[in-house]
């Protein structure tokens, strides 16, 4: 889930912590297949291997209670873990969930996030099977997932002449936290505003696409970031072409609602997150193509200006 | 971990809002063996079963970063996960750690979270394999442990006739906390601080525990609640006889730490938690026998008042 770095000057930066910690918790182990540095860790086991992800998300920092309703929350909070779990080629079976709250929550509330949660779990045929309850001045919600996977697909996987490919438009997520933000309302930015609320996410896509994958994650920071971050892993560069984002059939409908918005619709789609979309290479791969893969390094942007807000995300 | 019910007027109980919530979570799922309500949850797999659980510590709320030292916290909340996973005759294998922070904390005391971590996963061959980091107010650390098991011992095992036992006496954590609060110092306080700062978990004990008792659980809350918990759980009556405590070798030692605290050390012993100390039952269990498991229900005490504090924890 998206991280706040710019809004607080900190003493260090997430990325020089992340690589800090990965070294401490470090070891041989064998069993480990994939560690940090991914959208989940897997671990083999005798039969499919384990899928393993955490996802926190902080009243204020992730969702504000007055945005988005406590059913939208559990959902929201569900989907990026789930989400995750897919992003690796996995298929979610089981959740934790800690969470942390004032104690002035009506109950009816607090139990709509649990419903919201077991809602986006029963979508993919997933069970919260533990969790803990704790106090704090704001609210914070810890999810676990578990799930399984036989082959996990890897953000390393790209190979010089995949085509790229995404589940579906991001930026959608994006467009309603700027309506929300500037208190727009009109029928025009219900469905943003929704997205923005508590995603849908396109797991039987991320299902299909895993199929034939040679590298794939889901879109939690903005096509940029996680772009960025495959091909580093993999090596190679990132071509991203904005001429074939016009071709895709929900194009108009976003360029709209980014007029409405005044901000340029490419704007909302390189640097949006959230949304949980699929980012994916490979040959043939059934999603929307957007560009290929090039032996360099980084993100190469075609037909379009970097976008003001550049690598990093809205929130 | 401990729950701050009692400095809160909250809007509902933590019991209330747990009951409501495992009705929601609840699915037929023949795979589940154990769901919401022991220490840890517990799914079937073709080859062990997997053991899962998660444990939230809230800055200020569960732990002080003026009493404790980041490489203590870092312990103290996975010892807080690893003991559920032992309670449950589990080995713990992987862990995530979902955590929260202002930003200004420096780098170094960052890491000794991390190390913290490490320190106690590395103690019982576990290892970190996922996290995710998040700004907030206060700090926030959410780890799920993932075990293996055989056969799951439950909290609802106990049989009338059976011992009860510990694998060691509790309360020091208790004590430690009351000198902090009095600002005590002095070389009697040593161990009991601390064991606040950081328990040292009996998991050897644990698991030789496991190998023979009819249930068991670890003394997260008090002794006094978790015996409640275990004993409405398994339909008998749980009767703790007070004098048998003070044959235990670190009785006299604790005694004098409580006489200084001008406190009674059966309210130690009885209400103080977060020692995670294991509670359990059955016949010929190398363990501490503390008395033993009749019909009836609730928690009978011999030789010994009911703590003043009753059932409620220190915190």
């Amino acid at each position: 889930m998206a991280s706040p770095e710019k809004r607080i000057k900190a003493k260090w930066s997430e990325s020089e912590l992340i690589l800090n910690i990965s070294e401490i918790f470090a070891e041989s182990n064998s069993d480990l297949l994939v560690g940090i540095g991914d959208d989940a860790a897997v671990v083999r086991r005798p039969d499919n291997s384990l899928v393993v992800t955490t996802d926190m998300a902080v009243e204020d920092v992730h969702f504000k209670v007055q945005w988005s309703s406590a059913y939208q929350i559990g959902r929201k909070v569900a989907a990026a873990n789930l989400a995750d779990i897919y992003a690796m080629g996995g298929k979610p079976k089981y959740l934790t969930v800690a969470m942390a709250a004032t104690g002035n929550e009506d109950l009816e509330w607090m139990l709509d996030i649990a419903k919201g949660i077991a809602h986006e779990a029963h979508v993919v045929g997933a069970q919260v099977i533990g969790g803990d309850l704790s106090r704090s001045e704001k609210i914070v919600i810890s999810i676990t997932a578990i799930g399984e996977c036989q082959t996990p697909i890897l953000r390393s996987g790209a190979q010089i002449g995949d085509q790229i490919y995404i589940s579906s438009l991001p930026g959608w997520s994006a467009a309603g936290l700027l309506a929300l933000q500037q208190n727009k309302s009109g029928a025009i930015f219900d469905f943003a505003i929704s997205e923005h609320q508590a995603p849908s996410v396109d797991y039987d896509n991320a299902e299909q696409i895993a199929i034939s994958a040679n590298s794939l994650c889901d879109v939690s920071d903005s096509l940029l970031i996680q772009g960025q971050q495959m091909a580093d892993a993999s090596g190679v560069q990132f071509e991203i072409d904005a001429k074939l984002f016009e071709q895709h059939p929900d194009f108009n409908e976003l360029s709209e609602v980014a007029d409405a918005l005044e901000i340029s619709v490419f704007e909302l789609i390189l640097s949006g997150g959230e949304d949980h979309v699929f980012l994916a290479t490979g040959q043939g791969v059934r999603a929307f193509p957007i560009g290929r893969v090039l032996a360099g390094n980084g993100v190469r942007l075609l037909h379009v200006d970097k976008p003001k807000s550049g690598w990093k995300h809205f929130q």
